[in-house]
């Protein structure tokens, strides 16, 4: 379906072992029906989609995501989500949950106390992280821009980290900019962008700076076409990375001619 | 070749009443050989390739872009510049000289009199552009991004504004971006965000803010892999386009939750 | 009344021959009342002030500012502008006409045909001063943030260059930074920046960038004390210059420990 | 000696129940000798001046800042700082320390276990400052740009907040802009913008947004003229404290016509 993928080139992304030829994740939250999710799913390429597990069925009796799986393609892998957790305590109880009721090991670890903006709390989460990793989880915390913190995540041993661009849904990219990119110089794991991406410039932005993925949520669930969106967005991923393997030049501040001065038709 | 290109759906562009269906135009200096070059415009899906006079036979005596004319596929607009005027004299005279060597009469017009920034001349490209519309011209001006000149130059009947994003090859991205949000609100004719543009999420910005086109240059001629950045950059402009055509959300300054909690899942 | 200003050492300001302590000048439009301006005058050390001509009795049968000089102080020079105009013609009517009533040779030229946004318009500003310079006008033109214009400009003989910050009431600051850098960099006349200054630390900035002059209307004129807001901005001026003629050093990416690792103290 | 400063009539700045007239914090370090801190403390009408603890003997057999209160007049607050502490419990033994040797029970919270960037420990400051807060210290933390940990300081007790503009020396200012607004938003102590500022224009910017305080250090201690430099940051500040208590207008992307249209002069 998107033959174009193999052109372009670019470098599969690992995470705790296992490889996915997308950089893009999705969330689930926001779209106005299931049809639509599932239509930007496909569209979109996405490999890892998050689901809140405040939606799942964690009593035992059936398949947590039973009304959610139909729409979405079985290859995907499910990243359960701990969003609406108010501590550490919460997330692992919610985590430990999921694993009972049979869902996988794999968890991005969500902790916000504050319903305003909903930024993450970052000592409950590396307390809620270390306790997790020691359990055998695969654990993918979201954080605020925060490179010590980021530091300490991966030094615990989670699988990546997953710094806000700008508060979730404020649609305003990457606000913090400078504080990502030191996260991006001393990662030893995939550092994924999450929240704030709201145009497919930011997505692309991000990859430009080294980041290894983005999680885009809002800005393709509500937008007018969520499938088209989902390509869009799939589009400016694989451009924005490709563009970071093959490296960028630096900007100057003076200008550099490209015509007519010194060409190779110019010169023979 | 690029079969998603329709599940995009963009709109096709129209300049002085001829349709492209790719909104990405292509300089053409500074690549290291003409078969890179001919490879970057092929995988870039360019339908405009702009190419200095400079460096055409303009003696009459023979095909003018010979030498360039076996790079460049045959259905590709071929549009020459005047880069190297100095003023409005000697950038007619380029465009008169080209006409009648058997070139086509559109021209982008560029007259930056300083070398170290090749900055355009407000004035000069006023005259020149007065004259070369009267005589039949399908006139696209590069300028500096002045909301003002841009709208002159339409009301004297310009196919196309051309404001830059920043200096020629500083890849700098859109640093006049207020100014520009301006042009595209008056404009009457298509806005080809010209110069600066260098890396894909630039690229993607533009679209989402509203330019019908932009020009590329070094940023794909000196990569690494023309082709493959071509490529990243053809993506990125439909990415972007296809955001504008769908719409944005506003960004904002607080958090919109997208899980867990109102969703079409949940509260079913 | 200024006692700290010796303290900051800094350098007065030249144009046209002309010795200036302050570089901040004041527009006159906005102001609840004639005391609320001249207080605002007094407390800011302004020592040029822009009024419109449209504002002026130019009808030579009395003094054409009568009904303002009562409110500005007599040892500040009166910078008639030419606002309103919406061509060359127009401007160097109002100009002639204002030294026909026997008003001083200097002239803020100000020709902005479009009433939305105000932006100038470069082919008439450069038309007007041409004609106005060899008139033996001092010509300070009001321009969009062009270099080349800029440059063109300073070489017909106007006294300065007036770029926006962005445009007129906006209070945006300065965001067309890159273009004034450049500006400056070839100035060889005094470089004023004048529009969307909305804030003292814009200010600051235009002087830490190198500008010479800023000058400010709407934010001090419509403050709730136009006098204290004029006093800030003075502040913000001086600071700004001072730290300019200092030398600020280079931001950079990394941090530099400022303790307590090698310090005078330490050391000893 | 700052007569001036009645004229701008700034509210003070109470910390813990103690008032200041400036709002301007110094740091001690890299200062070329102790004059020339000693004359920019003065310069600068800073009342809280930070100094290492590091710097100081400990030993109680002594002032412990013996060789450095030569340098700073008597009526400033001496802030001991635990810069270079590693984690909490070493920032608490520090601080305690401290008390034992004399200082009084303030500090300023510093823990930056990364010597590149020299970022603050979110989870180690948390720490240190829950158990100083209980001994009965007033705690000053510097903490990344973090507005859930800003919080829970907060409710711990600390008596401000000290977020990071950028890294410590970098001179970058406020990048971290919309995280520090929330924070100011959710603030029940003062906030004390540190670090990063590296120019008049960022001072005045922060207190534009609402901070309560800055803390400067290289930007004063090296320049050229460190008094002078002192002197330009008070004036910033004092500059963006009043803007902020009068009140600045919203940008907004259109302009508004400062003359000639309506003003009280061409009404009356």
């Amino acid at each position: 379906m998107i033959p174009f993928f193999d052109f372009m080139q670019n470098q599969p992304l690992t995470i705790a072992g296992r490889t996915f030829q997308s950089r893009l994740m999705l969330g689930t939250g926001k779209f106005a029906s299931g049809d639509l999710m599932r239509d930007a799913i496909v569209a979109s390429g996405t490999e890892i989609v998050t689901v809140a597990l405040r939606r799942a069925d964690l009593s035992g009796k059936g398949d947590p995501f039973a009304n959610i799986l139909d729409y979405i393609p079985k290859d995907i892998l499910l990243l359960p989500n701990t969003s609406g957790a108010m501590n550490a305590e919460e997330a692992v109880r919610l985590a430990r949950l999921a694993v009972a009721a049979g869902l996988p090991n794999w968890v991005k670890l969500e902790i916000h106390p504050d319903p305003r903006y909903l930024l993450p709390d970052p000592i409950e989460t590396l307390k809620a992280a270390e306790v997790l990793v020691k359990e055998g989880f695969i654990v993918l915390p979201y954080i605020n821009a925060d490179p010590v913190l980021a530091r300490r995540l991966q030094d615990v041993g989670t699988a990546t980290v997953m710094p806000l661009g700008s508060p979730i849904g404020s649609h305003q990219g990457i606000t913090t900019r400078k504080q990502i990119e030191i996260i991006i110089t001393q990662a030893t794991v995939p550092v994924v962008v999450d929240a704030g991406i709201g145009a497919p410039s930011h997505a692309a932005e991000a990859f430009e700076m080294g980041a290894d993925a983005v999680l885009v949520n809002t800005a393709i669930a509500i937008a007018s076409d969520p499938a088209r969106m989902g390509i869009a967005f799939k589009m400016a991923v694989e451009a924005g990375r490709a563009a970071y393997e093959m490296g960028l030049a630096e900007s100057s501040t003076e200008a550099t001619a490209t015509s007519p001065l010194t060409t190779f038709l110019y010169q023979s």
